[in-house]
């Protein structure tokens, strides 16, 4: 007999089947005994008022590792509308001792820090699960998009030399007695290999050494970047980075309704509106100081909705009376408002804020021709918080040298980034998503550490 | 107009198109001059007698970034088949200066140091780049098998707290005044979430800080891993892993027969075996000293050729007179040699080597019950290297505690693990494939290094 999953029931209605998995849950209504059973897909019941099949559990605590043979019954009041019958029990690991909290109600009662220590069993919950689930499946559809649209997979080194990228917040490790560092980001990397590929992705970790401890910031996360050449200018990456999160909850929708459900998650809005007039008829950007030839005419490109930084700023000054203009930044309040300015105005969950101060963006970012104090770059704001950050980047090796001595930096330590920019970079640009703020703005959850697989913070490192 | 890749010339023979990407060459015959234009996806040619058209590639050199806009016609002679004419040209992004060794010879003329000094441009080689998409073509195929058969992708924390899986050959971090590690491998993360989806895969980057310099050797690499649970024993991981391996090397003759015609990559022979008697009627391992009951019967699952480890040893001394009967491993060369000999005897550049020395495995191996020097672990060799690492793994807590304490360990460190344990873990296994050494093997390089982006080794940490 083969051992089918706890998804399957409703597949081998009236046949014998095997489950194996978790015991979720054990209790007794009078004569009759109800066994949850958990597998690493679902949960299923299992029946009966045989003290002689029972007996097999004797000892054995929520959690031990058991397998249940059954006849499959259609029954409306069992969860999932079928149940085991005529069953005999086994265990095959047993567990002696509760554990540190119950994993079989509604939702995990324990405070962040309790669940985060037990996480190595906490997780087993199925609300937890169900996260790091859709986790899973963002990945997937990320990859799965970009893979049809040509890009290549890298995958890129995490140990790097120096410091490069702002110089600050990095760790250091001892490497073979010689002093390394942990990349901050894919970065420097993937705009090198839009050199040998011209459309790059990496999902990996990245690290960033940043002191100060707040619900929406971890010292390890998810990156999923992306990068790619020939791009018209920052539009050209906010129509594909449009493109990809549609996909992405498309594809969440249709594989994880279960997690869905499960995590009462409300779907975002996800109006898009046409690419306005002055992208429409914006320039390849070849550089600061060429001159505009149209080239690449972006027609037909939904994108969504958009706001000027400066924009940006004047509505929050006008709507919610704060005086911001003048901040090279907005600050996470501003960023809310704005959220809800989108929703209200355009029915978007999805907001792009677009030319930031230079001040604020790294060296290597594209001002913008016209205003040379703001850039080519962007935020995407989900539901009033950062999701994405990305933007056109400089790509000609004249403008690099500009930008380092501007920003004060040496050159050594861009010896190899430089070297790619001179043998010829096309146009291009990029993006980054964090993959635990996707869905910890998806799921409406209020700690980034609760989409976190094993979070590293200042204070934890462990499990 | 919109902009073609060279790949799609013949979709659109007659009509007038723009290519865009890099001058890859740039030669004069008599009149005429032929311009090879290499964007992300391949190389197309250009062809004009117009010296007006010339004109505007003037003190452009090779890998300028340029656009030919022309009409595709069917030539015999052309590369592909096809080639433009009647062209116009425009330079986007000028090179002034020759590149550190030429990109358009059929191979890279350089050491692997100085190829590696300059990657960020070396890479740009169509050769070397083919490699390269042949990583991300193992990559991609890996994780679509796993998710077809239910796995759940997971990413786990790279920044540990203890150096605990060997005790030896880890980075140290400095974490905000803290010592931290880098994870060598995700292996005690794959294995308590089994405990939660039943069935993970990880690729990312593992780091081990060995201090050799070997061919075969780099201290950053990409792994691919697998981890599930319900297995039967070692046996059940090896089935999966040769369907792993198979459908890898069916998309990559599917997707990638560019790149593999490009690199000369003879396909391995991949030739199974029906699983043995022994294998088929081995019982479900539910421990060490647990009386085996049979329960999951493998039937007609085909396997790679295997060799009991003291079979291969004595097979070495039989077949090529070395004694090393009596070694707790195998040398490279002896397995060099069982590589040959598996070629010979079954017509396959695989062979599992199976049931290595328990002294030589880690402490959470599962020991072969009947005999417990000897391990449920394998190596699988492909053409005479180690390809992957894998096997059953201890799952019962009081067996964790037994092997921690013969090997002398502390119980500290491993907390987090054994709490995992103590909840129920089912019989579980799985395996890590080195991503680099799986492209070297294929392609026959001579250095790991020639298919890693970007290596890092104990002279190396830049580009």
């Amino acid at each position: 007999m083969e051992r089918i999953r706890t998804t399957q029931l409703r597949e081998h209605i009236a046949q014998r089947v095997i489950l194996r998995g978790w015991m979720h849950n054990l209790r007794a209504l009078g004569k009759i005994s109800f066994i949850l059973v958990r597998d690493g897909y679902g949960i299923a019941q299992a029946v009966t008022q045989d003290e002689n099949a029972l007996s097999a559990l004797r000892g054995a605590r929520d959690e031990s590792v058991i397998e249940v043979e059954g006849v499959i019954v259609a029954e409306a009041q069992a969860p999932g509308g079928v149940e085991l019958r005529d069953i005999t029990l086994r265990v095959l690991a047993p567990v002696t001792d509760p554990p540190p909290f119950p994993l079989n109600k509604p939702t995990v009662n324990a405070t962040l820090d309790v669940f985060l220590d037990h996480a190595t069993v906490g997780l087993r919950h199925p609300r937890k699960r169900a996260l790091l689930r859709l986790s899973a499946g963002i990945m997937r559809a990320f990859r799965e998009f970009l893979d049809g649209e040509g890009f290549t997979e890298i995958q890129s080194p995490k140990l790097v030399a120096s410091a490069t990228e702002s110089g600050a917040n990095v760790f250091a490790v001892d490497y073979f007695g010689k002093r390394a560092f942990l990349a901050q980001s894919p970065q420097f990397y993937k705009q090198i290999m839009v050199g040998v590929f011209e459309r790059v992705y990496e999902v990996g970790p990245v690290f960033r050494a940043e002191p100060h401890d707040t619900t929406r910031h971890t010292n390890e996360y998810v990156s999923l970047d992306a990068e790619f050449g020939f791009i018209e200018n920052h539009f050209t990456v906010m129509a594909l980075l449009t493109r990809v999160i549609r996909h992405i909850l498309a594809r969440l929708a249709e594989r994880h309704a279960a997690e869905l459900e499960l995590l009462d998650v409300k779907m975002p809005m996800l109006n898009v509106i046409a690419s306005p007039a002055g992208a429409k008829q914006s320039p390849i950007n070849l550089g600061i100081d060429s001159s505009p030839t149209p080239l690449l005419a972006m027609t037909g490109v939904e994108l969504f909705p958009h706001l000027h930084f400066r924009d940006a700023q004047q509505l929050i000054f006008e709507k919610y009376g704060e005086d911001c203009r003048g901040e090279p930044d907005l600050a996470p309040q501003h960023e809310r408002w704005l959220g809800q300015w989108a929703r209200a105005t355009y029915a978007s969950d999805f907001l792009f804020v677009i030319g930031y101060p230079m001040s604020k963006r790294p060296f290597y970012t594209h001002p913008d021709p016209a205003d040379p104090k703001y850039s080519y770059s962007f935020d995407l704001l989900f539901r009033g918080t950062e999701l994405v950050t990305g933007g056109q980047r400089l790509h000609r090796h004249a403008d690099y040298l500009a930008a380092l001595a501007r920003a004060g930096y040496p050159l050594e330590p861009f010896a190899h980034y430089l070297e790619a920019m001179k043998y010829g970079m096309p146009p291009h640009g990029g993006f980054a998503i964090g993959l635990e703020r996707f869905v910890m703005q998806l799921c409406g959850l209020s700690n980034l550490r609760e989409a976190t697989l094993f979070p590293r913070d200042t204070h934890r490192l462990t499990p």
